[in-house]
């Protein structure tokens, strides 16, 4: 249980709503910042503006996946007011307060760690990037059955990087019946890709393996698609680019060669927001269950 | 090869675009009709409007996959002239001749019946029907991605009918990560998806089983999905109806619970008409040789 905590969730999109539900089960003091258009109630839950007062207190603030941009904007569909989070916001927190979110913009590292207050990034951590990594290949798989005129099934598909989308993506098209080409950068990556029944290749040798291909994946968050890759590739391909902004791909290449090619980060809050919010939850509630022990021994 | 053959291709979509292509490689002689606006030049391909003269030597017509209306009306994506194909037509063929569709309607079936022409439904085969199966899941895949907002993974699903659609589309959820709920007609299809790790229901149970599931795909060509059992779906639940027109579920009923239900026949051609094409090219072409053969033997 999160009795005795309080949380201030500050903005968000559909995803936060399972936060607030899996939150209000565990009995956490929450204030909903941001979300004045929101219909739900909940037990436990209240409602505020932004503003210093309220953070005094506050053992957590749940910022959304996102973060803020780099000027403190924090985006809210639950609102239609700004909301703008300042030093001066986290500056008001306890010492022993954390900031959560997905993903930091240098604005949001910059104020917490001058403050001295703790940032912690889910997206970072191994276990929420693995279960994000389902709907993200459900996503992929949409993309590509939507933008082709062949089947997965049989299909010859590449995917770039057995990472932690990589891995899952794979096997999600191997059981489709496609064949896998996997391009690896390590010898154990390469070792693993076999035992998978994949086709294992080190990305050095990437445009000798492009000629055949149906399907490039690619999970690598770097430019590796170039326009010398490109050329290589079948006009019948169709490139999705799942590494986060700008991608690994050359697409004003791809453009002009006439491929096909998409760039499709965030695809777990677009294609499947409930199940993406339960794994913020689940994560945030666990986090927030040894932030209250370790307080509590502290005390 | 399908050398001296001689065949008439009437009307179609991108489907028959592989057909043609197959016809050309095997050197079969081919007349395009109602493909006036199609710009690709094939080896051994002519083009020419519908009329019983050019019909009078073929030893077989094709037919799109949907085949005529009620009325005799051949719908063509590659020409915006009106083809009526009459009795009179089927008339003018030798009486060795074959006519090809995928699904006929009453009309055809008396024309051709009549003129003691016989009709073949290339969808009605078990392997054509089987092949069809892999687009017809994938399209249903898609189609659950799109409009769920948690991932397939995971999920509960209940799959109806454990035939040709239904065992390749538990199979691709169950490879996903879903857990599947299969309702049967027979033992023996009880007993089988069993043994396949599907969690087995006769459908007579169905009203007690429909009670937590999240993904329903029916592929029972019967209204089994009446407003009694949609009375017990929880709300959040999606109904796919891949069942042929006018599908198995009580849709007016759907809507009015709020219940999300929709009919999907013809995946094939519109997730993958490339696919579905080489499915239908690959079957015909083994068709003509076999009809080429039998024609050579009783000369």
């Amino acid at each position: 249980m999160l009795t005795g905590i309080q949380v201030a969730l500050i903005g968000g999109d559909a995803r936060q709503l399972e936060v607030i539900r899996k939150f209000s089960e565990l009995d956490a003091s929450v204030q909903l910042i941001g979300f004045d258009n929101l219909k739900y109630a909940f037990n436990g839950i209240t409602k505020s503006t932004l503003n210093v007062e309220i953070l005094r207190g506050m053992d957590a603030i749940i910022l959304p996946p996102v973060g803020t941009d780099d000027k403190g904007y924090v985006e809210s569909i639950f609102s239609t007011n700004e909301l703008i989070l300042t030093e001066e916001h986290i500056a008001a927190l306890p010492k022993y307060a954390k900031v959560y979110t997905g993903m930091a913009k240098d604005y949001l590292k910059d104020i917490c760690s001058v403050q001295g207050i703790e940032l912690i990034e889910l997206f970072a951590r191994d276990d929420v990037a693995i279960f994000n990594s389902i709907p993200t290949a459900e996503g992929a798989l949409m993309m590509a059955i939507q933008n082709t005129d062949f089947t997965i099934h049989g299909s010859q598909c590449m995917v770039l990087g057995l990472g932690r989308i990589g891995m899952t993506l794979a096997r999600t098209l191997q059981a489709l019946g496609a064949h896998i080409k996997m391009g690896v950068l390590k010898p154990e990556q390469f070792a693993r890709a076999w035992e998978m029944g994949f086709e294992p290749f080190y990305t050095t040798e990437l445009s000798h393996q492009v000629t055949n291909i149906d399907l490039l994946f690619n999970t690598i968050p770097s430019m590796i698609v170039t326009a010398q890759i490109i050329a290589n590739i079948p006009n019948r391909a169709l490139i999705i680019d799942l590494a986060s902004k700008p991608g690994g791909t050359d697409f004003r290449f791809a453009e002009k060669r006439g491929i096909k090619a998409m760039l499709a980060p965030g695809l777990p809050g677009i294609v499947a927001p409930r199940t993406a919010g339960l794994i913020i939850a689940k994560t945030l509630s666990e986090l927030l269950m040894d932030q209250l022990k370790t307080r509590g021994n502290e005390q």
